[in-house]
């Protein structure tokens, strides 16, 4: 071990990403990866294909309230004090389409989700009507053409795209699909992304540690964060820091477990960087790309592609391999489905800062907070506490940067937090 | 049909909620609902038991650098030009209890993650030390005690609660529980919600419409919000606007399908509102308990309980029924899992207004808007359309709401988003 090896030339996070994006060939990892469900079970997965409208919705002139299917110019000037007087000729059946028209001075009863006979085009809502007798109502009020009807291609005009392919589908947009009869899609299949925890301290969860060695927990977190964004967590369990042992971890979790990317944590004392090194150089082509980020916590990450797989070396402290796996990992789970992904994202709020905070110009820092709101504003309240520490980790509710030039943030500042 | 049986007597959001708590007995319908599972399948569940730490974490002093344990008094005053003169008098093995001491003016090799040996009490980084020969090394920097260090009890302390029983589980809590060693626990069973699509116009939404006919669009929107709030849908499929049916199709979601509470949705047309009064009336006590919300869209909302089973009426229009379902139902899925759900969520963003709204004083209006950020400021652009019409679902990315009081906002007005 000496000095020189353990200095390294950081990258910003936007150069992890142009080398990510650069460096990879998305097209071809993701090409057969389609698979057709119903869309049933479709939340939060990513369309794999243009969704186009079939026909125009609703198809039919529909009514949005129970009530008269008139010609609005018959209610013209119609108040409570002088209504227009309307001859009833019928009521329109829910579900079927009314073979008659109506003419000047006509009004036929709908309800809502009705289709209007030809020749209306408004309803007067019930609330505006009185019946007189059985052929006769007064509408008391004056309404525009259209009004409480939505026209045939209002909603969709046939070949419109609605959804486009790489969409993260949301209730409403699932909701759609139903709408225009689409009820099997094509969406990208999950990505699959193996986690190996290294460390000859690591132990498993499950196991009572003896002094000097730690629980794995970055299996376990960086498990449900690939969840969360939309991937299939492999979990390989842990080994110790040895070049054969893991080189044959990475090789099993490619080829056997399918892996599409690859995530190793720990390792970030020199000796265990040092084995990484030297395994995803002899991985295949690029090998390593990116050694060290300026990113605090989360300095020592590691970036390799060996034959178009990322394999990702994290940081060992839980909360700097959540930072790391958000800012490049979480990304690259979208891109594997076509998704964008922009961490300019809008699951972030604005608050202001309860203290001072200092930063090093030329690094990003991710400082976690507790988010409170007092009124209608948000509060942010920095978390001190060392990355390491596991019950800092339960207490945070978001995340702040301070940008790479930015040397410090003061007390009531308004920052942007990124939520968990 | 008459006009007094149209209007009736419509409750505030907040008279609904408080009725929901006080008619329903909720720890009767979720004691039994409690299941163990392995933490890797928790992501986004409800923790049923309070967790606790069962020994001081890390449990020994670890070390946060690579570099040398050291007793800190022993580097006071140095720095590059003049440092201090250690003997390196072992090294610490990962995983290994030192089974010696140090004193003055000792220094012991460490990694990050190693235990520091009895008598040291800071980490000199490896950055700011020399080797001078086997045996001595210069520190070139004055350090604090503990500094580059966690205490043996600095992350928990034993007994300490750790995760309350009703906490939603996030990577890094998954993270916690890995690391005191829980690898199973007890969280709620997913709330099992019945969701029946009513009206005679309605058809499953792989049929193709016949003229006055529309796809079951809420099935599917309410199912996926369902999951999303964290129950299970329960898919009952479409029935006619009649008492017999509607009876019978509830009775099977309770009995058959176990289902914990079920959402009617449909039914807007005063006749079928007329028949989802008459059976829920009829079903237990206390029966219809709201009809009729102030809120725009989703007015015609209907609540009854019967023998302590929720059962919503949601009105027919997609947009609507999403509302009322994130109102009340989304809230209920928390408390049926003993979640703390706060409608004032911090997933919402401060925008700025791009135009005019009007709104009705004595009415909470729910505008669904399109987000957008320039530069670092969000703006609000509502979407203006029929809450009928699905494609105005897929434009928006969330809502704001216009309060009670509120008779409309201005241009340039800051208003807060809900995001979907």
């Amino acid at each position: 071990m000496n000095m020189v090896k353990s200095l390294f030339k950081v990258s910003t996070p936007q150069e992890v990403i142009t080398k990510l994006k650069n460096h990879l060939n998305l097209k071809e990892i993701i090409k057969n990866n389609i698979e057709e469900v119903d869309i049933k079970i479709t939340l939060h997965r990513f369309l794999a294909e243009d969704i186009v409208a079939p026909a125009n919705l609703p198809g039919f002139n529909r009514s949005t309230m129970d009530g008269y299917a008139i010609r609005a110019e018959d209610s013209f000037g119609a108040t409570g004090n002088l209504p227009s007087y309307l001859e009833i000729i019928g009521e329109i059946k829910m579900g079927v389409k009314p073979e008659f028209r109506i003419n000047s001075g006509e009004a036929v009863k709908i309800s809502t989700g009705g289709m209007l006979p030809k020749g209306a085009n408004a309803v007067m809502m019930v609330e505006y009507t009185e019946q007189i007798n059985d052929t006769t109502i007064e509408a008391r009020k004056s309404i525009s053409p259209w009004e409480n009807v939505v026209r045939e291609d209002e909603d969709l005009k046939i070949r419109e795209i609605i959804l486009r392919k790489g969409s993260r589908l949301r209730p409403q947009d699932i909701g759609v699909l139903a709408g225009i009869g689409k009820t099997n899609i094509k969406i990208y299949r999950k990505p699959r992304i193996a986690i190996i925890s290294t460390g000859n301290e690591i132990i498993p969860a499950e196991s009572k540690p003896r002094i000097g060695q730690i629980r794995d927990i970055n299996s376990y977190t960086l498990g449900a964060c690939i969840e969360e964004a939309g991937g299939v967590p492999i979990y390989r369990g842990i080994i110790k820091d040895e070049v054969i042992l893991l080189e044959q971890e990475i090789k099993k979790a490619i080829k056997e477990d399918k892996a599409e990317a690859v995530i190793i944590s720990g390792g970030s004392s020199v000796g265990a960087r040092d084995v990484t090194l030297e395994v995803l150089n002899g991985l295949g082509k690029p090998g390593v790309l990116i050694h060290g980020v300026s990113v605090k916590p989360g300095k020592p990450t590691i970036l390799a592609i060996a034959d178009n797989r990322p394999i990702f070396g994290l940081p060992g402290h839980p909360v700097s391999a959540m930072i790391i796996f958000d800012l490049f990992v979480r990304p690259l789970i979208s891109w594997l489905q076509e998704g964008e992904y922009n961490n300019n994202s809008t699951k972030e709020i604005e608050a202001e800062l309860t203290c001072n905070m200092v930063s090093d110009s030329g690094r990003e820092d991710y400082v976690r907070v507790f988010v409170y709101k007092e009124g209608e504003k948000f509060y942010a309240d920095p978390i001190l506490g060392k990355s390491g520490l596991i019950s800092t980790m339960v207490r945070a509710s978001g995340l702040i940067k301070i940008g790479l030039n930015i040397e410090g943030l003061e007390k009531g500042s308004k920052v942007m937090v990124k939520l968990f």
